[in-house]
């Protein structure tokens, strides 16, 4: 978490980033092998589920080439009692793969979260097999608190485990 | 899970059945000791979180008296490639404690989730310190795969874990 990230200015998602959101976004759902989304969902649904309402908050990384690089979302994973420890989702712009994208949004998402007031950050559902995906959050400090077997059907590995990841904020 | 239950019939809810749901419910979301939902939740709010759209199911438990002595609703835990595992989540009407009525819906919950095709069940969000919700779990087979922790701001017990249970079916 140390480094500066001089490749990305990380603000929040305005309705104006939604057709290029969508424009990698939905290749990332319909490839199935990631998000435990509905690989046909619509684009409204898609939408809708991604632009959560408050206290939801929703960033974009934009790249040097000022395009939607990735975007995530932070806020919290349950209600009432349960609200003081956060859930986000990230996707990443695969035209971006490589350039620290994933890296920014995280550092960003979590010091956000921290700076809430959120005690902690769980991912409830991070596929076993997206081993980028895991080498990041571990990289973060999360651990895989347990793995929920054969909890994800993956299109070509089968059946595959599905990580609970945490870590204190 | 072997013996019938005679003091229960277990039938599909219904939009009529929501005042008597909500009489109880009420309660029981009010306390904040076992559900993560908004203490002050409305009435309005707590029914579109409890009359879920297909694919989920609702159920209630008929007491002898003729009252509706608890409710259940059973469906996927994730959506598109994680839908074959069931969630489900439970409310007893607190004048109906100890006849059953958590055992009954409980029995019948699993064998609908079976039949519908789900592999297994999880819960996302067992409070620890409710110790007859987890106690009723284990009879069914229903394993602790972690303790999320201090997950849940008990009004009394200060921050206590979250339990992931987990059965095949």
């Amino acid at each position: 978490m140390g480094e500066p990230d001089t490749n990305h200015v990380i603000r929040d998602a305005s309705g104006g980033d939604w057709p290029e959101i969508w424009s990698f976004m939905r290749g990332i759902v319909r490839a199935g092998d990631t998000y435990t989304w509905r690989t046909d969902v619509t684009e409204h649904e898609a939408q809708s589920r991604w632009f959560l309402p408050p206290p939801w908050r929703v960033f974009v990384a934009v790249g040097s080439d000022g395009g939607v690089a990735g975007t995530a979302k932070v806020g919290p994973n349950q209600d009432g009692p349960g609200a003081h420890v956060a859930n986000a989702s990230f996707m990443v712009n695969p035209d971006h793969a490589g350039s620290g994208t994933g890296r920014a949004l995280g550092r960003h998402v979590l010091r956000f979260a921290r700076d809430e007031g959120y005690r902690a950050m769980q991912f409830n559902a991070v596929v076993e097999t997206n081993s980028r995906a895991v080498a990041l959050w571990r990289s973060f400090g999360f651990d895989i608190l347990t793995t929920i077997p054969e909890a994800f059907r993956h299109p070509t590995a089968g059946y595959v485990g599905l990580h609970v990841m945490y870590r204190r904020l």
